[in-house]
């Protein structure tokens, strides 16, 4: 055996988005949190990342390229994954390739990882809990390690607590678990991806002119200050979480829709109460749900959900296709593209809802008639270049292994980023 | 005696600005909160309600003018506080124009009303409880009611709850009372104007393009549909009340600025956790906090306390006259006006804080360098045009009774307005 092989996996793991919110810790160093939260997977075709992970004799230490720039591994995160991944390796064997590595070996041998996202890393878009899961799940594929995914996802959380949550497709349920130690702070799927086909996501990536609180140290001092969190925790998010898992199972849109929508503003009013209080929310983020409540009121049952993580994003959950396209013509009437802008770099990711929506150019847009819910002595406001671009997606399946080649983000043979 | 008569009497009463707010009603009608609150009275000299009320046999109805024009008093709220008052009217007697009221003429006798604001009724700068505590006030005393202060603020309370708070100078508490029929819903002084001298109120009146939700039906919607209003109004109010009259008591300015901007922040966080989601501030209130925070954390003591009611525009308490003068000079620097406006229509009310910050033209505001806390390597983002001015002003006295003829909004032969 040649001492200068290099054994590589490439894997594709999608990001989420909660739907009952996790913020707050009760273990800073396991990630263990003070209370369950559920999200649902995005597909991978629009938001994911892959990551390649490489192992060979000749490589002198472990190291990590994101999106093609070398980082760090020395946080405590990066340590805890790779701790608890080769303390449960396994033997390795490739015949094609004539390797062979023995479980106590994985203690000595060095990895390489090359990560990848296909959405901006800025976008506030759960960029880590895609990029943790990957990691794991690869990894996890590379040193042959058998645990199933919930063990796997308890391995992900201590890296970024919501990556549990992207071990799995469709919806899934993070449990806060009892334990010192976090073993039984794992992610459970609670339903894939084509159990609630119809629902259709767009997410409004809002510009923005702060700069946002991590949600590490945001929740640190949320659970530190704030004299609301702990009633909701305690008292409100466990009856949301049976009543979510509920609307899941029964397909309930009003009752996901309310659900989603109350625990998402919830969340922003703990940060609110917060000191030095936590603005993730801005006057784009409200008017665009101010939209929306308006429609669905309009409406007379909920066509859209929103919900917002730690930043000024929408992601807006459509009841059916119809709805997503009645929200696309909306979205595009509140928010037109500055006129430098290209349609096809303003809205992404799946462009059939921009053709059902009858928009195929920049003139169709000023086109677009107010909707009905507003009233006619009121002329509609618009807030041209508030959004930066829209991304059409949908519920999507969880990690996989890629076998093709082209996808590998580490050459074959010296095991350094392509 | 002529029939011709008309008897009048005119009062001043003043605005005021909760610290530990009033948000959620326990009865609707006679206007009975969930939980105590306690306010600061703002100098009548700059923000006030001017208020003239008549009777006179020649009159046929009830009327009132608000600002010069008319409005309806067939209101629940204006017809409550009437009724009340003509219920406790006692004999009233003017020997020099020889006038002779009995006490239960006042059942059929019509009154007349005129009421001015010396400050934008449409700013959101609390003008019903200004307004309510003058209406109160000023037939009280044309009626000869013999109540004491916290009496007639049960009567105000009926009106506008907030305006309760208007019956004192100084520093005042709502006790939110136990009775069904809200006897014991009064407000009392906790201490006067003199108390705490030092304080400087710095209001900015800030721009805004969203229509406010009305602050009746928003705590109605809270107490509806909140999941944390309740564990607030219940557990975490009493303690902060408990504690703002200590620091009150004690001119302990780090405890009355840490609890003022606190339940400011839970009073925005349970607007924001109902449903619909209400926001009152916006992206200029939020940079006022962040620039009010990062100044006080750069202190290491708080210079300065925020608290927002239901609208966008921040009140500004400052520790000191130095302390004022920093700040004016720090919200001048983030918040310049707009080239076409006039400095003596940007910083209204006690000029005086003006010339201490050493800015008398324009120029001064754009020569204004940036404060300290700001970091050498990230320059300073300016935000021209988003407030629309600013108001200086201090604690100030309650009600008084006006005895100058010039100041009477109604005319003294026909009792209409002048």
């Amino acid at each position: 055996m040649a001492e200068k092989w290099v054994l590589m996996v490439t894997a594709q793991t999608p990001t989420n988005i909660a739907v009952i919110k996790y913020w707050g810790k009760r273990d800073e160093n396991l990630i263990l949190p003070i209370n369950d939260s559920i999200s649902v997977t995005l597909d991978p075709q629009h938001l994911c990342t892959t990551t390649s992970v490489a192992v060979s004799p000749a490589f002198t230490h472990d190291r990590m390229w994101l999106n093609g720039k070398e980082i760090s591994l020395s946080g405590g995160r990066y340590q805890n994954c790779l701790r608890e991944l080769r303390a449960r390796a396994s033997d390795v064997e490739d015949e094609e390739k004539g390797i062979k590595i023995a479980k106590k070996d994985w203690e000595k041998l060095h990895v390489h990882i090359a990560s990848y996202n296909n959405f901006p890393t800025a976008a506030g878009l759960a960029s880590s809990a895609a990029g943790f899961a990957c990691l794991v799940f690869s990894l996890a594929k590379l040193m042959n390690v058998k645990e199933d995914h919930s063990k796997l996802s308890a391995i992900a959380r201590q890296g970024s607590g919501s990556a549990c949550r992207s071990l799995y497709g469709g919806f899934v349920k993070w449990i806060m678990g009892k334990e010192e130690n976090g073993s039984d702070s794992i992610a459970v799927q609670l339903a894939d991806e084509k159990h609630w086909g119809d629902l259709v996501i767009i997410i409004a990536v809002v510009c923005s002119r702060q700069k946002e609180t991590s949600s590490t140290s945001g929740m640190r001092e949320t659970v530190e200050t704030s004299m609301l969190i702990e009633h909701r925790a305690k008292e409100v998010v466990p009856r949301r979480i049976i009543q979510m898992e509920e609307a899941i199972k029964d397909h309930d849109f009003p009752s996901f829709s309310r659900l989603a929508c109350s625990d998402s503003n919830q969340f922003h009013a703990v940060c609110l109460d917060t000191s030095p209080p936590i603005f993730y929310m801005n006057d784009t983020s409200h008017r665009i749900i101010s939209c929306i409540e308006k429609w669905n009121r309009f409406e007379g049952t909920p066509q859209v959900a929103y919900t917002f993580d730690a930043g000024p994003n929408a992601v807006l959950i459509a009841h059916n296709r119809n709805a997503a396209k009645l929200l696309l013509q909306r979205l595009l009437f509140y928010f037109p593209p500055q006129s430098d802008t290209d349609l096809s770099s303003y809205v992404i990711g799946d462009k059939s809802i921009l053709e059902d929506a009858g928009v195929h150019n920049m003139k169709d847009i000023e086109a677009l008639a107010a909707p009905p819910e507003v009233k006619d002595n009121t002329p509609a406001q618009k807030y041209k270049g508030d959004v930066s671009y829209f991304i059409c997606t949908r519920p999507g399946k969880g990690p996989v292994l890629l076998n093709d080649e082209t996808k590998e983000l580490l050459n074959a043979e010296t095991g350094l980023p392509n």
